[in-house]
């Protein structure tokens, strides 16, 4: 079992619905953290990290078009100095992505912990799922953090963008309208969670790599699988819409995928996709 | 600095108010953690540790007398069997307290840390600070958790109920009428924290000790300073309410202090008190 798993059936026991959100009477929450220990990058500075677990939970809200209200941040760190560059950075990304920091608390313990909640106004509620017939649209920018995973040292244009989209992230891309939207999800543990995640009762067909050129000539290069860049990567912060088919979603969105009638595969090059992004506690 | 000077310093650089819940448009929200590391007593176990954090928030709210609506909860721990643990702790103390756990995360990190964020329906809006003449009324309660993380393995009744108390606190004491509380606290840092906290621009004098006759009588058997148990306890998750003069407050409530004018501060037995109940990060 995966922390996916536990998550699923926890819910499960507590009658809540999987989503990235969670509404409740015209509210919706959210609660999102990381551990330094298994998240925190090389290249980040404490500030980045602050940042990033801001910017992760902003991304969940901000793609289901929840109005953030408040937002509340919990640290943890063995040593106060870390906290303060912790919270620096979180007041920066606060500042950024327009987010009330109203308070937190602070606690002394092994690992720097971040856990950020945000309150909001709900608007449409959106789920997770797509129905059959649905366009997948995103930015295709996806690639450039699976690149600077393992290139980060490097001076080439695509690993510098992927090191600046780890270190400070700005989920703030602009939203389709919202009746064309059935589903949704932002991209933080690869491409492919996203897409095995919404394949519920559907199948996903993915028709091209939302990448762009630089990256997968990269990739190739390097002798890197580019499915492995594009679907593997995480932390991308990008969202991922399904719209109703004929409701044109102009730039920077482009069309990437389809969902179909099915039972729950995704489909790639005529194959089910192997690549299914990360997870914690994964044995395998 | 410790960590509640560093906060406060925070604080004001938001603009927020220092108290144990954040006010903000008819909600009342908190979030509140720990780590095993550094607040995991010996003898609580997973699921009592999960128990208590959730039970430290919801202190926190009920002292301000904020009807809780919604729970969230964010666990880090290295193994997925520590977190099932200490989840089932926190669905536990939801049951127990009423409290509407309606999702969380759940990451994987160098310690156990858990934050638990409750978003609830502001009553009155009540402060800290007492004003010069009101009284102070606790339950008469303190010093059992004192003791208990001395003497945890003997077999004393008084020691007995500090474990009790510490593995899964019950803050579920009755409210006095709202229209007598002028500001409130609830003891998690220890009854000096609370008294030092509250002493802001007025004093606080301590005219009893709010602990039974068998704590002060163990303490006392034991060598244990009665001051250092009473006022440096901690985690007894006892409310301390300063009423107006002549606002009857019945049981279990018992006067133990007054607010005089002053210039902040804790007097016990004609002396500055020397108890400050304790913080993370302290350099001494």
């Amino acid at each position: 079992m995966d922390e996916k798993e536990f998550l699923r059936s926890l819910l499960a026991r507590l009658g809540a619905e999987e989503n990235d959100v969670v509404y409740a009477d015209g509210l919706a929450l959210k609660i999102d953290g990381a551990a330094a220990a298994t998240s925190k990058l090389p290249f980040q500075t404490w500030r980045d990290f602050g940042w990033r677990n801001v910017a992760a939970a902003y991304s969940d809200v901000r793609v289901k078009y929840v109005e953030p209200l408040y937002m509340l941040v919990s640290v943890t760190a063995p040593r106060l100095e870390e906290a303060a560059e912790v919270i620096e950075g979180v007041r920066e990304a606060a500042e950024r992505l327009s987010l009330r920091y109203v308070g937190g608390d602070l606690n002394q313990g092994g690992d720097v912990v971040v856990d950020v909640a945000i309150v909001g106004r709900a608007g449409p509620r959106i789920g997770r799922v797509p129905k059959p017939g649905d366009v997948l649209v995103t930015i295709p920018a996806y690639g450039y953090t699976g690149l600077a995973y393992r290139f980060w040292g490097e001076r080439h244009p695509a690993v510098e963008r992927g090191v600046a989209m780890l270190k400070r992230p700005e989920p703030l891309w602009p939203l389709p309208p919202p009746e064309c939207v059935t589903a949704s999800m932002d991209s933080s543990d690869g491409l492919g969670d996203v897409l095995w995640t919404m394949a519920k009762g559907v199948d996903i067909v993915v028709k091209r790599l939302p990448a762009p050129r630089e990256v997968l000539e990269l990739a190739e290069e390097r002798g890197v699988e580019v499915g492995e860049v594009v679907f593997n990567g995480g932390e991308e912060f990008l969202p991922v819409f399904a719209v109703r088919r004929g409701c044109g979603v102009g730039e920077p969105y482009v069309e990437f995928a389809e969902a179909v009638e099915g039972e729950g595969r995704v489909v790639w090059e005529n194959r089910e996709l192997r690549w299914r992004g990360w997870s914690y506690f994964r044995r395998t």
